[in-house]
């Protein structure tokens, strides 16, 4: 069963995937399917002794180039469809250890090279309308392979959230004449209590009406759709702002903090929303403190209102405090 | 800190409560706060010795009648608000470990007429735009007191999810002249494959397009926008379905099945969403299976996409299967 079904009372499209059942569920690292091929050893899924960055297709896909046909029969009030669309998995190295806070910048750069380039491939597809980039890291989000990776869903119509943004964007743009983000950006500039790090070309903060505790968000300062309108010093930038964001959650918590990183771009099935798309990532990170977790409950699941104990101002602080600021000053 | 915050990227408000850091967290049965209260023992909550349903403001509330101002100062863009409203408890009954699931009909009738009479108190207030009646179940939820007990956030404004809802139901009835609840009961009853219960008032089935595998919906048969439209029989037929559901899942599952449950009514705020207001309930259980639950991660955290890896006509079945309809055959 591979298939996608429209629930035609909230208007978002599910997908259903009976095959992920059987996923390789946190393998002991001998047999981790994301490290190198060793000599003498069974293969992992990359053949390979060493290497850079590598994408694959995902084994157990919710979306795919060729899916097969619904197994379920629509109607005109439930809709259905094929899943069409891909899902890859990214390895960042061949470090089975090593994740984007422990990476040099420049091996962070090869990675934002892999995500500009998947980008541009998969959004080029006729099937392809929205591609999202993102990485679940640590068990309490879910991660079945400690391997740090992450992954991306080419989606074939915009995705409910990325939709909310583009049309809040769209409102703001007609009242305000200006992209959102612009705007945040240059209120987080200027307010400055909760940056948490900033260069040349990027900033990371708490956002003033954060989800969760920890919750950052990197934006670029100037208005950029998405990877591909980034230069490479712009890239580089980025790798900078992402390592500091992973340092800061790793050296407050102790730990490496598991989160869900999330990458917002332009959709790529026409060029009509390149004015209120504005490249930016979200990390929201489940832990309220080092023991206990933040639930989405009643109040998030039910209603999409969220409930945060936490002052934005003092997690920045607190995240702040353990990185300094990078490039300009 | 109390206040809310306004998203400007997303269109929502947050609730923010710095004191939720300090609550109960997970007593003992001998130090259970929503127990009655005992001869010669320290005052629990609750000053009475029995107790059917007892209603009472939260401690640690996000939302309250007379709320204190704002710790931060807002902006044009940055929008700030007092956090009016409510947050109540509902204790279910004096017994510790009496869940819906174990309450006898007549008793849960009981606690369906409570949230009724909040319902229409709370609704009746000026500050309060929607009434949210929910019941977060289980660890696995972040519970954090195990006595069977439900909770009502009275907001200030209607919810983003209740919103978007209430928005796609008003483009149904533009496009079709029906309420897209009616059309989804109607099918559902014509398909049969999904109800896992049904009476002369109530169906509970699994959705179509459900998020959860083990997802359940209890919708009314006939148009009702609230509670407050349900006759006593009608309110007695909804607590025999509530039975039957939390029933099929603790029979199923062998332990009581932790879950968010969230009704959804009628906004308070005005007459105009009647029309496009169809009682129902969602029970959204976070097991995949007895051992695995399903994690909220980068495509439904980020980007509002929901991956599910059971087929809801295979889930129903086994439900269904753990019980019979009651009612009309």
């Amino acid at each position: 069963m591979t298939e996608r079904r429209y629930d035609p009372v909230t208007g978002e499209w599910r997908m259903f995937a009976g095959h992920r059942q059987d996923r390789t569920f946190l393998p002991d690292d001998a047999s981790c399917p994301l490290c190198p091929t060793r000599e003498g050893q069974p293969p992992t899924e990359i053949p390979l002794p060493t290497f850079d960055v590598v994408v694959f297709e995902n084994r157990f896909p919710s979306l795919a180039p060729k899916p097969p046909d619904p197994a379920v029969v629509g109607s005109e009030l439930y809709a259905v469809a094929p899943s069409h669309g891909a899902n890859e998995v990214v390895v960042y190295s061949d470090d089975h250890q090593l994740s984007l806070g422990d990476m040099e910048v420049d091996r962070i750069a090869k990675v934002v090279e892999v995500w500009a380039d998947r980008y541009a491939d998969l959004g080029g597809r006729d099937e392809v309308a929205y591609v999202f980039i993102f990485e679940n890291r640590g068990v309490a989000v879910g991660v079945t392979l400690h391997h740090p990776h992450g992954q991306i869903y080419a989606y074939p119509e915009i995705p409910p959230r990325a939709q909310r943004k583009l049309d809040v964007a769209t409102v703001h743009i007609d009242t305000h004449g200006t992209c959102v983000l612009c705007d945040v950006v240059a209120q987080e500039r200027s307010d400055g209590v909760r940056v948490i790090a900033h260069n040349r070309s990027f900033l990371a903060f708490v956002p003033f009406a954060a989800r969760f505790p920890y919750e950052v968000h990197v934006a670029s300062l100037r208005h950029a759709p998405s990877l591909l309108d980034l230069t490479d010093p712009e890239r580089l930038a980025l790798s900078e702002v992402l390592q500091a964001v992973v340092r800061a959650y790793d050296r407050l918590f102790g730990f490496p903090l598991p989160y869900v990183m999330s990458m917002h771009q332009a959709p790529t099935d026409d060029g009509e929303h390149q004015h209120v798309s504005h490249f930016h990532i979200e990390f929201t990170p489940l832990h309220r403190t080092a023991e206990k977790l933040k639930y989405l409950a009643g109040s998030e699941l039910g209603a999409g209102a969220f409930i945060n104990d936490a002052a934005p101002e003092d997690t920045a602080a607190r995240l702040r405090a353990t990185t300094a600021s990078r490039g300009e000053q």
